[in-house]
């Protein structure tokens, strides 16, 4: 589990710098874009359920793990091919998804709440990358493939497992599965949804 | 009370709604800018206050009402007299604020901190939806008619109405009423404030 | 100290109710950007340490202040020296900086942790003030002197002074007279960070 935490922040943290580098940051632009990613959602989490000191404060490793990486990202990375980043990001959007659903079950909220909080963990960090980076969220745009979508399917998934007293780790296995699945078939298949 | 609660959240989340498809974003975007615009005021003015978990964490009815009210505005609403979604925000704008400064006083604070709380929890769903929709927050610029201000002139009565000691209830109607007037009157006149 | 706190502060309203004037905002957007660059910096610090209700909300006569140089900057300050505009910038990053890793280390979390508090005390009024007019932040790009970098070496040496039991106010007064002087030679030497 925690080795997989490790993979997802790094893994948005490298989108973040890549992103920075594009909007022709400079390694400061690139190392808060970077560290805005991959902390993002799970800092809205903590700060809306009053989680404070917010979890990267505590945890120095993953600070400093996202901080290298997003420096690293900016000078040696030359390009990263697309589909490995769409794996990684997947596995990233399934993991933190679940987390911030674990997270308000804990403190015993609604489980609406719940859900709501893990697609806020999956998908922000990215919401407020495009906002440092001047733009309107990728994500809520048109012709978009379904993204905030996979989280919200899986953690209600993952909502209603617990509900029915699945073993905690196996819940979560299934529900970020089903997320990291249905996010690569919606970049397969360029799934997106109905306009008005 | 509780239903003019509804009906501020209510239209906050249908111009959060209708801003999102103008800006050409999908029903995710909408929901989200929906939420935002519903609930940005007193999540900004809780956060600061330490009042944690926000609000609508420990409310899932209004986040299920913004969230539906989203949805349908996006799909189904074809276009909304401009009279009416004036009035409507005008109650919420009075409603919002005269809530953000009764809930500092109860935790005890200055009654500035109360006025600047109140103004934060009337205006800032608006600014923070137009953030989202990349573009300067509206109540910002000039030849915008008198919105903040008709908040902070209406937060200062009520904070002067409860140092005299009046009654709550009474002195929160008259305080919502004057923002609500002074709302409708700033829109009708088009008042705008002096420039430099 | 609490003299310079205020010099730092008013200096920020000040840079804050220009750019809202450049950005052809009114009164309550110069006010706004005002408090947010004041503030903005010390206030994400304070929510992600979970040191609530957020320092100015305790401390009214800041908030007043900030107000006033705000509105007064709007309406009356016709230009101000570039020179003399750079020199109290500079004050209040290295105060600010020094005052982010201060309240951190007092409650016992990590060196590393100071020290990224400490730049975001620093820089993030700057960098949300960009946000709201709409911008890539300033400190982000290319052809920036150094800001954020400066912020960081005297943080670095500040958390450093303290480890090898320096007394507190000396190891503050070095390391905000290094921040200081560190960006005054790098806007005069235009200093940049390296390209990728």
């Amino acid at each position: 589990m925690l080795i997989l935490t490790y993979i997802a922040v790094i893994a948005s943290a490298a989108s973040g710098s890549l992103e920075a580098r594009k909007n022709e940051m400079d390694i400061v632009g690139a190392t808060t874009i970077a560290l805005v990613t991959a902390f993002g959602g799970g800092t809205i989490r903590d700060l809306l359920l009053g989680r404070t000191p917010v979890f990267w404060v505590l945890d120095p490793g993953l600070t400093i793990a996202a901080f290298i990486v997003g420096a690293l990202s900016y000078y040696r990375l030359e390009r990263i091919s697309n589909r490995l980043f769409t794996i990684v990001d997947a596995i990233g959007l399934g993991l933190f998804s679940i987390l911030g659903a674990t997270y308000t079950l804990q403190l015993e909220l609604s489980p609406i709440v719940a859900v709501l909080m893990g697609v806020v963990t999956g998908v922000f960090g990215g919401v407020l990358r495009d906002l440092f980076c001047n733009r309107i969220p990728n994500i809520f745009r048109h012709n978009t493939e379904l993204y905030a979508t996979c989280s919200f399917v899986g953690t209600c998934l993952f909502v209603f497992l617990i509900w029915i007293d699945t073993d905690h780790f196996l819940a979560s296995m299934i529900s970020a599965g089903t997320i990291f699945i249905l996010r690569l078939a919606a970049v397969r298949f360029r799934m997106t949804l109905p306009r008005p």
